[in-house]
């Protein structure tokens, strides 16, 4: 047997890194639980044909999918064999595929479920997801999306409950110096319009305009050039990113009223931004916390209203946190006019964050409260009535499973920093007494066996 | 787009399974904790290699196999493709495959990770595994295990400790009438080998015997004459029968006892199940609770000593939890010598269970605590702000998004089974207070706003 190893991109998670992502999952399902989002949870896999075509034609190339029991080869088609037609085989010898995301499975839930659900319908859900993508910093083969979402209301309070759940959530977590970003994909379009953009080049124009994170505005332009825009569009990128430098988030929205005053649903887009910053500020999240950017456009995702993101300073990952507004989210399994909007946290990324930055509370390690030390195969009834009687006070309690030298059981508890050892040694058991003995400052204490957990901090 | 659906033998799991669900595993948790297990995660899928060979013939067959991403025929055998060779084609298309119990990928973990663990390692690990089975009552192609497992160490002690959370966990989750059976793989093949079975045939034989829960004593009879064992077995298995229908498990060993006189590791393994009973009996865990059932074998499993299994009276499902001590558990992987001991709850048969007992604590059931009414779209500062505080103050609340009806409101919140509502008309605005409506008893209050949480019980 050569020497084991897993596949790349993924990751074992002992107990130090358990207790971690533990409570990162606790801290964020406790803002979900009491906003009112209800739990869901997906099959791990689904109908190939439910996720393909749904992530675009890089996302589909992504998906891992799962070879079909038994011998799957017997009804293939030995034309499709022969020429190694790998597009064309792949749908025969495959009925199903991993999740990709958490979305598309929530739609899917959505139209199945939809007669026992209560709508507007407020989500919550963890689980992980798998894609086939070049393994590399924050980026991983399984990773764990937490995702809210509501569906069935097209109310901007929607949005506004959103950046509360981010900013509670990030606070709660500890992390400093995060941004929620903010735009709104009929901005987006408004602007683009302004600048002599046709309806059908919008994604190409979204796509370039989404690369200034990564390349900044030189590379927007060039990309805009590459893409076939003319010199109306550069210039026009050039002012938005002028505008977008502006100092406050209202004084951007000011300006970019003037750039698009004629587009309808770019003034209600900018209405609603508005309103979503009014509500945050009452509510005490403000600039550098939440920022609008005029500048965020989130890719090929198929957002058509408020979008978010949320990026940290000095983090040696991208965002860790996206989400935003689908007019129609179950449209695609064939229920229409369902608008949804929803945020999704990366619990892998935020634990990378936490960790690069070292601020885990130190308080969340897991371990034992009690070792009881064990000098006697046959003659230990004391020692596993006394562990029994502490775990029915509460506490974690581990009795030393062998007989071997006390030095030996002492060298576990300090390994395992556990905090406190009982010895029973001949004296103890004559005087119906134990040794309590705090291990970080090695004092001992005589106690009577009932009285224990009273000694135990 | 045709009609949505998920793959056979696989679920959604909506709020009110979730909160059931949730509620199996904190139980489960809490027990594990409670005994000092530290939590560990391991990948969803594994390399093909650490999965198949350890399962038996029957269970490579279930494993799911994840293709390989990209044009992964290119470099597939022609001639493999030609005669349709399933078995020789797979290894060359699928490099990865999906957990399918969680103790396999455990061990390989504990090697991966030697030197950062302390010895012994008492782990436990909630996930779900996968398999290619044939779906039916209580069998789902995706389900849950909770495992707890000590690595390292040989003592009994650590079957007592298991016992105890097994005993512990199911009475934690309400489940009446169960017995945890126990048995030893080393007095089974005693007494096999006092009816004549040689060590060669010992697994045809266990094989057999492990039928008797499903076909009974006749079942199991048939079942040796089949397997070509002679007259001799089939008395033995009579007589063995016979013996473990005396009235406590005391007596079932001491008749075994001379039945197997002369087998030294069969009178190690009953000594062991003495011991075992007697501490268990010691913490108030007795018959029937625990019995020890010299019919038990479980099937094919590689155990080398203690076994377990737990089964519920008038139940629709089989074995809720099983498991049992192998010496190597770590020795498929290359290090040999590290003897184990671990059981394996299965959740999902636990929630199948409670649901058809239909004991599920009443309390479980999760909503929101707070529905904040909402009338004038453009004048809701005042519920925004009793929204924010009544979740500081720990409650779980939501505002209804839209400003309609309020009849529609107050119709989600009875939907939702929230329990208080709060309503802010005119009057309550010019008064400075706000009305809360218990929607249990229709009662309402006019309270000050600063004031609610105290009257939310």
């Amino acid at each position: 047997m050569s020497k084991p190893s897993i596949p790349k991109g993924t990751r074992d998670f002992g107990p130090r890194a358990m207790a971690r992502r533990q409570w990162i999952f606790a801290t964020i399902r406790e803002v979900f639980k009491r906003h009112g989002f209800l739990p869901v949870e997906t099959p791990s896999f689904e109908n190939l044909q439910t996720l393909t075509g749904k992530y675009g034609e890089e996302g589909d190339k992504l998906i891992f999918r799962i070879l079909n029991n038994g011998d799957y080869l017997s009804k293939a088609d030995p034309s499709i064999l022969a020429s190694k037609d790998t597009k064309a085989l792949t749908p025969t010898i495959c009925k199903k595929a991993l999740r990709y995301d958490l979305t598309v499975p929530f739609a899917r839930f959505v139209v199945m479920n939809r007669n026992e659900l209560t709508f507007p319908f407020r989500r919550y859900q963890i689980q992980p997801v798998w894609r086939g993508d070049r393994p590399g910093k924050g980026r991983y083969q399984e990773f764990t999306q937490c995702d809210a979402d509501i569906i069935g209301s097209t109310s901007t309070l929607c949005e506004f409950d959103l950046v509360q759940i981010v900013s509670e959530a990030l606070t709660s977590l500890g992390i400093p110096g995060y941004t929620i970003l903010i735009n709104d994909r009929r901005i987006l379009a408004a602007v683009a319009s302004s600048m002599g953009v046709t309806p059908e080049r919008l994604t190409d124009w979204t796509v370039a305009v989404d690369k200034y994170d990564k390349v900044g505005i030189e590379g927007v332009v060039k990309e805009l050039e590459v893409r076939g825009f003319d010199k109306k569009v550069e210039n026009g990128i050039e002012k938005l990113f002028e505008i977008n430098s502006a100092s406050t988030s209202d004084e951007v929205l000011s300006l970019l009223e003037k750039m698009i005053a004629s587009d309808e649903q770019g003034l209600i887009g900018l209405a609603e931004m508005k309103k979503l910053l009014y509500r945050s500020a009452n509510d005490g999240i403000i600039e550098p916390n939440i920022r609008f950017d005029a500048m965020l456009a989130r890719g090929l995702d198929y957002y058509t209203g408020a979008i978010f993101e949320v990026r940290v300073e000095n983090s040696p990952v991208g965002s860790i946190c996206g989400g935003g507004r689908y007019d129609d989210l179950t449209g695609i399994f064939g229920w229409s006019g369902m608008s949804g909007v929803g945020i999704s946290f990366g619990a892998d990324r935020i634990e990378d964050v936490l960790e690069y930055l070292d601020i885990f509370p130190k308080n969340i390690d897991l371990t034992t409260d009690v070792l009881v030390t064990y000098m006697d195969e046959d003659n230990c009834d004391l020692e596993l009535q006394i562990v029994t009687q502490l775990r029915n006070d509460g506490f974690a309690v581990e009795m030393y499973p062998e007989a071997v030298k006390l030095k030996k059981q002492m060298k576990y508890a300090g390994d395992r920093s556990i905090p406190y050892v009982i010895l029973i040694g001949e004296e103890e058991r004559s005087t119906g007494k134990v040794t309590l003995k705090n291990m970080d400052d090695g004092s001992q204490t005589l106690v009577d066996p009932l009285q224990i957990s009273s000694f135990l901090s």
